[in-house]
């Protein structure tokens, strides 16, 4: 072994161990970036407990809200099913999925897909990760979900469909990982959704109402799809412009409609 | 420029003042066509919260009644999501769809739907815009509805479908003002409801009692003849002989189901 | 005119008489077969709301039952929507259909359905007239309800379709009357139940809970059948011994699944 | 006839009352393997309400699960619609499905499935039997059950379906006695779920929430494929490998789902 080997071995080593202990020090160590105004966690609360009832959170999904003090941190529940989130048990999470405050809670296990989506998109503030079951025929078979009425325009951007395969070959189909989740990052880009092949789906918006709205929406679009296509093309789908005129309307109307999913709801 | 075209220019120019003051003066002028019947405000109320339990309202859409002592006037909800509707929300409009008191409250966007189909239906006394989601896949495919059974029998008239971009091109799809709703009026025509692509419908009918049940039969029927054509033809659709003699039934059988239905939700 | 001709003119018209005054006096004539058990009425109340529980029986459907003291009288509700109906709404009629006891109550005008089943089919004791959403693509294509699973196993038997044009053309669809009824009767001969073109359905069986059983049951095997026949054929359907054998199963296991259903709904 | 024949007769003879009296001491003998955690009979209660909300255990399934003091024995309720099993209605039987202590109580006629399939099955500590409607349709279709998402990896393993027809001809389709069951115990082999052709399915589990979780995912698995397979093939299944690894995940996270289910549903 020559000595600019050795050197390289020494670099690599330390730098597996600067690898290794920066999240040790991270999981120990992020700041809290303050308190927040309880509305957003009553909102985040009542995202929780709308789309468990609509049938879009199951026991296993999750959904987040980035601080509104700092970009760099976000909120979510701690591991447990939607329906049963309380105010009490949202947390604060830095980007690299680790706890501002952990007390040995347990953690939903695919937390990575947040931190990861909302380093990469700036624009992001909630994200929703679903196992909505009209989604998944679109996660396995070849047809792309395609926009179907106004309150779907968003889907004229493009969903694509993640396939962990790709990069991961055979896994158990978690986002386990920062690795997992930038991928799934890099697949989702710019748009508003990405379907993951056998598995579910992600939801970004620049708000909770938005993302609600979104998540209730990429469903029923799926439903209608699959209805239109068993009645037989050709499909009048929503013209891209169209879709951007809609997605353009300040407020995009939701105020009415989140008023009403959160008045059917318990938030405590 | 010669004098009759200065005349012409005057006169053209004085018609668009006219034309632009008078929906100004409208805005505030409507004067009210007077204290409308308890029970049809309940009623109307009602409707609201039935056709949300029915999955036929959703966040959006809107249900309207005419004004029994001048039919130049309508009632309907401000801006509110149907189930949420309270006997304190009804406001009086005038066929511009402009309140008689709007005392600054938020209003339906698309609430020229309503007045601009009872100018041009005197026969018709309440209206809906609904998105029910059955009805989306025949906006956007080329199958037409056909009445399945006895309850859809109005289908035989036949529902046509109206593209808002053949009169405006691209647009956020809204009925944003009395032009798209001239529009939707006149495909509508003498029927009894009209699709919209891409958007939802409009179901128009002689009494409340009479458009709920219409609302909630449209909506099976489509479900129905999903069914049917999945299952194979030719299908045996309702006689148009058949589907008159069933409209012509005084009442139409609807008291019954119209007390069923009024038991089920809350009138405040 | 010929002196036989005048013959036949007054005998019609003497015929005609007394074909108009018999259901004069039958509707104010029929005597009370007598006081009934009240579990059976409670049985036809829980029947009621069951079915009405259960999606069968909408604003317009009904079920009855044979007076247990008197074959030739039927007790059913006054003209209510099934999930209103208490004790106190359950009358007695003849198997002409006239109330005993009418105190002017509003009647389902449909009843015709009843005794005329009854009169025909000594062996049933239950009717439930139905517009259950999955029968109505089986009414109106050509394709028979076959038996897809052990609960429906009396599909075997044969469900044949009432086509209401073959005897009386051009109708509102109602069985109006007891030429209706009897047409109606006769297509259904000894089967368990019928369908009715554009319209809905019959079912029959020897007591309440069967009924209730065979018409949950039916209404499950159309949908059951529409979903094998879109995953393609051939289907295995029940061979007709093994639905001879189900069906000849004492009390077919049904009190188990009653008492699940009369827990569920109220009865008062 | 010999001697010989004799002695066979005789040898029979005695073989057959011996068979005779096998079940009836088998009936009033089997010892109990004494008390077990109450906690273990709440959930067994909670498994009941919870298969009954989800649609999966109607007036008839049911749900058992191994003696933890005793692999011969398996608690189990009396003969009860599945949503109104209580605490006192959990009975102890021996593995051919004799009640330790009947007391009369009447008994579930299909329970040998748990005895025959706990018998044969070490591994499995849990076994339901369901009649989940998504299910029929691929009982009686040539259509595998193949895995569309991770929540039904075990799916991958194989669904054989049980054809009772093939060694007991016609019959009323019901397990009836340890010889039906044995016949099914065979075909389910050594996979987590079989179906039964025209009748229903049963799935096994090592525990009650991994059954619970099973049978949920198993039935969403149909209604998926179902619809997947109507947008077109091909279908990009879970890899067998990937089910593989899902399945090796320990606790497989249902801890959450569990939780939530359990909140849901009243155990008295």
């Amino acid at each position: 072994m020559k000595m600019h080997q050795w050197t390289l071995l020494v670099i690599s080593a330390f730098l597996s161990i600067l690898m290794g202990l920066a999240p040790a020090f991270a999981q120990t160590a992020p700041t809290s970036a303050g308190p927040v105004d309880p509305k957003l966690i009553e909102d985040l609360v009542a995202a929780n407990r709308i789309l468990a009832a609509e049938g879009i959170l199951d026991g296993w999904g999750h959904v987040s809200v980035r601080h509104p003090k700092n970009p760099n941190r976000y909120l979510m529940s701690r591991n447990l099913a939607a329906e049963l989130v309380t105010i009490a048990d949202i947390m604060e999470y830095d980007l690299d999925s680790v706890p501002v405050d952990g007390r040995g809670r347990d953690l939903y296990s695919e937390r990575f897909i947040h931190g990861e989506i909302l380093k990469a998109r700036p624009d992001v503030n909630a994200v929703i990760h679903t196992h909505a079951p009209p989604l998944i025929p679109f996660t396995v078979t070849k047809v792309a979900l395609r926009p179907m009425y106004h309150r779907a325009a968003f889907v004229a951007q493009g969903i694509p469909v993640f396939e962990i395969r790709e990069g991961f070959g055979m896994t158990d189909m978690l986002i386990r990982n920062q690795a997992h989740g930038q991928s799934l990052a890099k697949v989702l880009s710019d748009k508003p959704a990405a379907l993951m092949r056998g598995h579910g789906a992600i939801v970004v918006a620049p708000s909770l109402p938005r993302l609600v709205g979104r998540s209730v929406f990429l469903v029923k679009n799926a439903t209608l799809q699959q209805q239109a296509l068993a009645l037989g093309g050709p499909i009048n789908y929503l013209d891209a412009e169209e879709a951007r005129l809609i997605e353009a309307r300040e407020g995009y109307g939701l105020g009415r409609a989140w008023e009403a999913w959160k008045r059917k709801v318990e938030i405590k």
